[in-house]
């Protein structure tokens, strides 16, 4: 192993989740501990933070306060969403963040985010190769959507799978207590993959799910959806149904913005804002004369600590810690991934990927996790999402409510 | 105490909430464990299943499930929305009623429900009471909305604000991760009381609330409402705002029903369907060109059971067993209400109110919680809302998620 001292920045990046936190408080406590890593900073609002000298000093927090990073939603430390140019276009950004790198003997740097992130991870890895600054670089995965290549999943898909399974649950309980018929279509995200809305599967499980689920890797097919729904509307007088926001027509147009076309046509009801599930509960409203309900989960479902999963609270402040660990032992240019095992017990081992491997691809269901018909999830599913949801958060709490973590943020000086 | 032996009906009213099977487990267990019940029935549906004969055994339900309705929402016996019509215009229904009483010997009858619940009561209270038929009744309130008369506060309304308040919270962090300017327009539930939306005031309490509240009980202008947007966002960069479904204008227009008069005049943006938030989000987004992000809680504010407060369970649990006991001592055409005390440690009495007082009168916010603009809530109601909302539900889980209830429902044979 090459000892390599200096300071770290950990950074996140994208949009929240119910758990960066808890990697970012793995990665700050695990670096806090290391003997060679002799400062670690907090960049503001990702890599702007680094571009603008934004670093906060993390010695500087309280561990009491930091120690609630574990349980807190959204990011401490701010997040962006920024796309770094092309360096052999222009390389002002690299140079920047390469000046502050120096500034402040920055040797690590450990990036909090989804697919994009880790294309920045990728992109400011060759550059300071291409610089010779040796800078070790992890990516540490997050992303609710779960369409992260090479990883079992993603920390932060089981806290939200979690949340819209029991939202689910409660839903599915409150829309049948009348003796009336009614159609309740819950909007979930996801706007290119499955997983989030394949998680209402999980409801249907415990006995209490959706009848109908619709995922962006099937091509929607109005005539076909009417069908169903009138189908189990017919059969058992109530039907829930769960769409992705992301379902596309075989055109590929998004069902979402058939609003504005709606409009043209003035077919099936009044102009639409506001999303797939109101879009939808009009046209199934029009075509069944039916009670129906549109509900969206909306960004509930991304910051909901308070229905976290342990697993994934576990499993994140874990992937944080060891991108720190394995980054002192020596290894640069890699994403922290989980390999897991589900027979004769759920077990999470974490691996290192090639950050160019993950960059830049997007996950999808197995095909072979749908249903045939499209419109379900198949027992696989299952199995894959169950050990993901397990176990309850021990987030504390302070007059009935969460006790969030507030960081002083002290600006680092050099 | 004169002695009445006979059966017991057990019904539940309205619209869910996340302990209305809470108050049905007390009433039901206290009912089970009574000498002088002699049946305990469940009706199906509230009053349909007394007016259909559709009556549950509730002697036949495992207790172990039983017991998992102090945690699940939603009526677990099915709940109606059924006005009685006057019994001297068209005494039908009541006729049909008091069959089925006879026919089950029915002595007792609980109703677990809301203003319409506790009407309900009162009728047929007084129609048995002019046929000779011996029947003591008692209502159990429940509405999240809070809005009963008489009651400190009404089982329910603690979780729904519990859950609320939370939401508000993450929702709060989930807002402030960027950099960049965002208005935020939460649409709370409450059609003519501000105590649901008012809720939102407890996340402030514990330092991620919204900037500003709008409740039913002050009337609505837009102008204003424009200002103190753009005063907050020009102060911040970020706006939290909280409003109310039932915010209405000087004029007594509900501001959710302006999409129809945007599409006339067209000057603020396009069509709205899909309620207050996407309303009020249109209007800003148009005056300010800013981001702006509108959030309707919908229904999972009413059936969040994973999120509901113990102090509310417990209550509920005792409102339901106090309504039999107190029945069984004689007493009937009341309601159990709550009374109760804050300083010096909160306390919660039980007492019984005659059901004509409480019937069909809605109790507001009074004016002096609310802030004197009109666009916040004063430390008064943090004072009463806060010991409403403590202790978390020990809800069984399975699998990571809820384990609700299932009941039996096996039909009653006379």
């Amino acid at each position: 192993m090459s000892i390599l001292k200096g300071a770290c920045v950990v950074a996140q990046s994208g949009g929240p989740t119910a758990v960066i936190n808890a990697s970012a408080w793995g990665a700050i406590t695990a670096a806090l501990e290391n003997e060679h890593i002799t400062r670690v900073l907090g960049a503001a609002h990702g890599i702007l933070g680094v571009l603008g000298d934004v670093l906060y000093d993390m010695s500087e927090e309280d561990p009491a306060e930091l120690v609630k990073m574990k349980h807190t939603p959204s990011s401490a430390l701010g997040s962006c969403r920024y796309k770094l140019a092309d360096p052999d276009e222009d390389d002002t950004d690299y140079a920047r963040m390469l000046a502050t790198f120096r500034k402040y003997n920055v040797r690590y740097f450990f990036y909090n985010g989804g697919n994009d992130s880790m294309d920045t991870c990728n992109k400011i890895s060759k550059y300071c190769q291409r610089q010779n600054y040796e800078c070790r670089i992890i990516g540490i995965p997050k992303t609710i959507d779960n369409d992260l290549y090479g990883t079992d999943h993603c920390p932060g898909y089981g806290s939200a799978a979690k949340y819209i399974a029991t939202s689910c649950m409660e839903v599915w309980h409150d829309a049948h207590v009348y003796d009336t018929g009614m159609i309740t279509i819950l909007e979930i995200m996801g706007r290119h993959a499955g997983w989030l809305t394949g998680a209402s599967a999980l409801a249907c499980h415990a006995g209490a799910g959706p009848d109908l689920i619709y995922l962006p890797e099937i091509p929607f097919d109005m005539e076909m959806f009417l069908e169903d729904v009138i189908a189990v509307y017919k059969h058992k007088g109530k039907v829930l149904v769960a769409a992705s926001e992301g379902i596309k027509d075989s055109a590929g147009q998004f069902v979402a913005e058939y609003g504005t076309r709606l409009h043209e046509h003035d077919s099936f009801g009044h102009t639409q804002l506001g999303g797939l599930a109101a879009t939808l509960a009009a046209i199934v409203k029009g075509r069944t004369g039916a009670k129906v309900r549109g509900i969206e989960f909306s960004l509930l479902q991304r910051c909901a600590a308070h229905c976290a999963s342990l697993t994934d609270i576990e499993e994140s402040v874990a992937a944080g810690r060891a991108a720190v660990e394995r980054a002192v032992a020596g290894e640069t240019d890699l994403m922290v991934a989980f390999r897991c095992e589900r027979e004769g017990g759920y077990k999470c081992e974490i691996e290192l990927l090639p950050l160019d491997i993950v960059a830049n691809t997007e996950k999808k269901l197995p095909r072979e996790w749908i249903s045939p018909s499209g419109n379900g999830l198949e027992e696989q599913f299952i199995e894959y999402a169950l050990p993901l949801i397990q176990g309850d958060t021990p987030m504390a709490r302070r007059n009935g409510l969460p006790n969030f973590a507030k960081l002083r943020k002290v600006k680092a000086g050099a």
